[in-house]
């Protein structure tokens, strides 16, 4: 099946390779071939052995022998899989009724108020979208109509989404999706990178301002920088802040906006703040997110400084007709109830910090793991083949990953290189499920690393 | 609220208008202006009195008062409002699990099966997404990866959707929205437009190669030709068919790609077929479906002929993650479940000739309608100021509208002047929901046509 297949698809970090299929179980083998035989472009599976879960509570998934997986990847359960909460609320609103935007709903207005009641003054407007691609979609519409501009920067490695406007500024795509002419790459904040008695705050100023620079010298004006606080695909770089007033600066002085894309760091990910850019001390223009909102049933925002965002809307026609229907509405809704209900912030702190330093503690003396990463419940640890050269080791983290989920622990990978474990546990990850994570990841680490 | 809106803003059939906001009961207007408070660019209301449900069955809406209103317009809800087996068979599902297809879903595969088994040979490969525009975004993505070609034709006020580029080939978005330097219009099959002793089918075949050679003219190679097989921003042109066969023989000679967009013709609203390309007799390279696949569970899909698809899929990542999800497959299984159940083909048909029968006979003699169009539960009647001259009433159309809605029946607007009323309901329309249409309808008429 996969001979022909490119690079930026055999790449992606913890596929599932279809040339062992038939080593697989005979049930699995014949549901993927199907899969195969009708799903449309694109479609990839993970792990060496997929998996397939039956039903889901916490951050533990069952599959069809009752077999007990914890769950250390999904960002989009984020209080957890099938939460009694959100079900009811989503099933109660399911056989009630399901309006548009264009009926009078007050629950939209009371989510919007409430939603928004979590952002800084200045942030004021909501709009609602179906997923992260569209709601970023919907930003990069609106900052270029704003700005009258068309250059964007974005990060090396970074992921926004696959509309066709979003695929030009998400590189992480690789060589199958080009880049849009008006995009400029700049690194990620990682310290690695900065030169000997430079500091990152002057390293990243220095490569938006270069890249507006070189925009500008190419006939574009800058609409947007877009970064996703948490810098997921490019391999998890959430520290140190303090490098945004100076780049924001330097977005502002060129007329452009800055897009906080907070699908992967907002909802508490990062415990500290409800939202990664808070975190940095800075007010973006736009904020987008995604995954978390719903806890699965789809919905995606966007949030504006209505200076950035009324001109557009006196003009421009933009009607979404699922997004800010009453089912996702409800299910967005439902998502804040719990998010106050169980403090799930703190608790995003709490277990994040032990979990964090509980991988810290057991990869210290690895020659393998060069660094470990990541904020609230949102790790990355780096796999290298010698910690001097940095070399990233692929197999190696695939070996750690194919283990864990032998092991019935589900982690995954991210960054260029295929690289660094990616360990995003649902938000309802408890200190119970930092135990057991823990205790299998030692005895991986004890053989692989 | 509204005097410096654009005209494309301005002129969206049946929009609210937020001048008269002081004019509605006091709880309304409160919420409104709450809504107006929070809520991004874009949104509008619909009707001169705007309203709000709190429940639903079949096409019936109830308010807070409890009053029924029968939904003449939505075509999400399609088997129905809060239709008991998709409210079942999702909140099952929202109990169990929600995982991606990055995980084995036997479901997805069972779905994807019998999603395509109601398609042509040919068409067999199957991608999801969450909205309409999404699956158009996708849809072009791969036809312009496909053909190496930047060309669009669309029919002259065509929708297709709201991302960045799908607004460039949605006309009817109006001026706020410009389109892309590629795309050319092309009339919708209006008998009306063909020059004396010439055929529709010339005159539509003569469109399309006039824009090809005008697209080829300008270094554009043709990628797509799309077309709603409905119209139904265009005004709902559903019949005569036959003109497609040298259309699609023109697009192909020019090495495009034919995208048959079924969100608002899919699912069996034309009644006599699954799919409204099929009443045409030809084989779409492309065909894209969106708001009732899932009753309102957000889902959209794109269906492709391998030969357009594979070698995206072979290069491109390309990863929707909500899409195929659990939920919105499990509810897009349970409307095809009520299709077969409640054989909902049939009575699409059986009722859809009776409503139009109807609709005719009420307007035969009046002044004011040029003419009665559509098929199955489409219909659209367009309101003139002369018959003669065919000079558009937009006004008498919102009179019609406002009436109806006053009389608790729900209507609204299309066409680039606003004035073909657009009748349109859930395919859980009953006969009984037919002769309470026409008994209102037929008061309104006495009055205003």
């Amino acid at each position: 099946m996969s001979s022909t297949l490119s690079r930026a698809i055999k790449s992606f970090p913890n596929r599932f390779d279809p040339d062992v299929l038939s080593t697989l179980p005979a049930h699995l083998q014949e549901t993927i071939r199907r899969r195969h035989q009708v799903l449309g472009p694109g479609y990839m599976l993970m792990y060496r052995e997929p998996v397939e879960f039956v039903s889901g509570q916490g951050a533990h998934l069952f599959d069809h022998e009752g077999n007990d997986y914890l769950d250390v990847y999904n960002n989009v359960p984020c209080v957890g899989h099938a939460h009694p909460r959100v079900v009811e609320v989503v099933s109660r609103q399911l056989a009630a009724v399901n309006t548009n935007t264009r009926y009078v709903q007050e629950a939209l207005v009371d989510y919007a108020e409430r939603l928004l009641a979590t952002f800084p003054a200045g942030l004021s407007r909501l709009s609602l979208a179906c997923s992260g691609s569209e709601a970023n979609d919907l930003a990069m519409r609106v900052a270029k109509y704003h700005t009258g501009g068309e250059g964007i920067i974005v990060t090396r490695w970074a992921y926004h989404g696959i509309t066709s406007e979003v695929s030009r500024f998400s590189p992480s795509l690789g060589k199958g999706s080009p880049l849009g002419p008006g995009v400029r790459l700049i690194d990620p904040p990682d310290p690695r990178l900065v030169a000997p008695g430079s500091t990152l705050a002057e390293h990243m100023r220095a490569q938006v301002r270069d890249a507006i620079e070189d925009l500008e010298r190419h006939g574009f004006r800058l609409a947007a920088l877009v970064t996703d606080s948490t810098y997921s695909s490019d391999g998890i770089f959430t520290d140190p802040v303090g490098y945004m007033p100076g780049v924001v600066e330097e977005v502002h002085a060129a007329g452009g906006v800055y897009i906080a894309d907070e699908v992967q760091s907002g909802f508490a990910r990062l415990g500290e703040e409800m939202w990664g850019f808070a975190r940095h001390g800075v007010l973006p223009d736009i904020v987008t997110m995604g995954k978390p909102m719903g806890n699965g049933v789809p919905i995606s925002g966007v949030v504006f400084r209505p200076e950035v965002s009324d001109d557009f809307g006196r003009n421009v026609r933009y009607f979404n007709t699922f997004a800010g229907s009453s089912i996702p509405v409800a299910a967005g809704a439902a998502v804040l109830d719990v998010f106050e209900e169980e403090n799930v912030q703190q608790r995003v702190l709490e277990n994040g910090t032990t979990l964090r330093a509980g991988i810290e503690e057991i990869t210290r003396e690895s020659p393998y793991v060069a660094e470990v990463r990541g904020r609230g419940l949102y790790v990355g640890v780096e796999i290298v083949a010698d910690r001097d050269t940095l070399a990233p080791d692929r197999g190696l983290a695939e070996d750690v990953i194919s283990d864990m989920r032998d092991r019935r622990v589900l982690i995954s990978g991210t960054a260029k290189a295929a690289n660094v474990l990616k360990i995003r546990p649902p938000l309802a990850f408890t200190s119970a499920d930092v135990t057991r994570f823990l205790e299998t990841f030692a005895e991986v680490a004890k053989e692989r690393l």
